[in-house]
């Protein structure tokens, strides 16, 4: 924990102690407008793994998402306990520890998870027997991700067993379709072209079920960097997308087209320059620890031209445009590479409005792993 | 925060909720022994960037550690409020609101700071006139880390510039000369020609303050893939490692040769497989929020040719070795790719003897960025 605030509400922007993560509020709000537009109509269902703030899901909310997803049981639980009441977990939960906490959290909030072998099922039943309410199970299915998720051939047989398992308290929800590799591929023929082949699966998948006399109930699935592909496809019921209320450098860097839906930034380090050791190089107090690097560097966003070379784990290297200077003290806006694991570095994200911080919103559920 | 805790103090191994930060307490205690040993009676400050754990710090200055080494501010406040009292912060403090605390935290405890650059020196000067206790100031002197630090010709006027504020509450502590790129050289030699060059440098830097009629108090520096040159150099006061009391896979690449001092590894990933998804596949619940990939990917620890292959946000691919399968639910043991930022991502660390929780320490320093 940081043992001072770098600022407090009503404080001038320029005196914001650094490193610290920024929200613009005025373009944040306008990301979150233009998700519920695009949607056409479809369920919003924002992931909340990318921001881990129960501030910026009950904005999300108050502006038509119906609910969040999370990634883990415990990052859900910090959202229940903030007052959220509907949550997918986008995730399989194994183990008898964690299916303990899983039950309490079925109890307090609308909750579903997702399942990709039998074995989860029957774990999943046991557990729900003579529960108030149901859990809503979905199947993940392989669309592309190479990731979790099943093959086409085994959505039947699932779908048949979770149905079985109603009167133990699981209620078949639907199907989870969600191709993350696809979200950062840089040519939009590319990302097209993928969507192309996981609608395809899901209409496989959806014709099976309905065959076999079994009703799907929600297509779930949908990033910031493809929704309007799923969208369009008329298969899917909700969007997942994260992102698209901050945006980040990688993001940034996809190639776009006429179709795609664009946001703005809204996400940023202030960085202040502290050492300026030799000519056309400025180091900047964020490296790896203020501004996750998985994705590659983050962008400087108020100095065109100089460009963000390398991270240490506090510190950043600047390269300068021939013929500038950077001054000691100098406050830099940097565009992280990736936001969901840049936001997970900090307890607190500083929100601003002309110029002044308006809020200050912690992240409750930054570190929550479990 | 974590809404629960992954254990409790007398569990056994088996029982830890996942994915956890775990660390070997025999291993990273002959770790501690290891270093103190080959220091050959130099000084040791480790670094606590590393660890950001005030309970590590204790085990470090309780084997004969001077006292520590901090990267920011913030970072040496939390451990001077947890009683470490000899803190020199690697880095340079610029800005009115950092001087600030940076004032407060020099009446507290046995402080030093870097400078590069004579502003920082006026600045300093201003800040401590009147003060009941020194600051020690050292001079940072670029040997080849190409980050911070200025040129052997500017060590002179820089130092007498500190002198000259004696009476200001400065003192000319030494020089600050880290070679930081060189701890990861991959041959033995790469690292001892680095060092060769940073010592070549360091010494022209004391021939001319001496010349100058200056005494050098302290240099400071030396990590742990090169400490033992630094050492032999003559030059050197004191050892700064900080890595060496965990180890990670980044370090454990570099290629030995007979002189390199070997650490072994005690910090660890317990992470479990959720799901099964494919022949030769496991994915597993430790993503790049649970083992920072900035130095590349963990290594498996306990399922030797296992490989883990990919990181998303929380999901890691470990591609099996052919004719063997993982179960759901099974753990695994990761080495983190590089303990520094993967500590900054937990609250706490489980320590273990004899496969028995023996204590949680809390991570007081994470995310102390400022």
């Amino acid at each position: 924990m940081q043992p001072w605030s770098a600022c407090q509400v009503g404080d001038h922007f320029d005196t914001v102690d650094t490193p610290s993560l920024i929200l613009m509020l005025d373009a944040f709000e306008r990301n979150l407008d233009r998700l519920m537009q695009a949607s056409q109509g479809l369920r919003v269902r924002p992931h909340a793994k990318s921001h881990k703030c129960p501030d910026v899901a009950k904005h999300q909310i108050a502006k038509g998402a119906v609910g969040i997803c999370c990634q883990k049981l415990s990052e859900a639980a910090c959202f229940a306990q903030a007052g959220i009441q509907d949550i997918l977990i986008t995730n399989q939960i194994v183990g008898p520890k964690k299916l303990k906490h899983l039950r309490a959290l079925a109890e307090q909030v609308n909750l579903g998870v997702l399942v990709d072998h039998p074995a989860q099922i029957v774990a999943l039943a046991s557990l729900m027997s003579g529960a108030k309410q149901a859990l809503n199970v979905y199947i993940e299915v392989e669309v592309g991700g190479m990731r979790c998720g099943v093959g086409v051939e085994a959505v039947v047989p699932m779908a048949m067993a979770i149905v079985a398992a109603t009167d133990q308290g699981l209620r078949f929800a639907g199907l989870h379709c969600y191709h993350g590799r696809a979200q950062h591929f840089r040519q939009a023929k590319e990302r097209s072209e993928a969507i192309g082949h996981a609608t395809g699966v899901v209409r496989q998948a959806i014709e099976q079920l309905n065959h076999a006399g079994i009703n799907v109930p929600c297509v779930t699935g949908a990033g910031t960097g493809t929704f309007w592909h799923e969208r369009d496809s008329g298969l899917y019921n909700e969007i997942q997308a994260g992102s698209y209320a901050f945006m980040d450098r990688d993001y940034g860097d996809n190639i776009a087209d006429a179709s795609d839906v664009i946001f703005e930034n809204a996400l940023f380090i202030k960085t202040s320059v502290m050492s300026t050791p030799r000519d056309g190089v400025a180091i900047v107090d964020a490296g790896l620890k203020a501004s996750s690097v998985d994705a590659g560097m983050p962008a400087t966003f108020n100095q065109p031209g100089w460009r963000y070379l390398k991270a240490s784990d506090e510190h950043g290297v600047i390269e300068l445009t021939p013929g500038t200077e950077a001054a000691l003290g100098q406050s830099i806006l940097l565009v992280p590479g990736h936001c969901d694991p840049t936001m997970n570095l900090y307890d607190e994200i500083i929100c601003f409005r002309d110029d002044h911080v308006h809020a200050i919103w912690p992240i409750s559920a930054r570190g929550a792993l479990l």
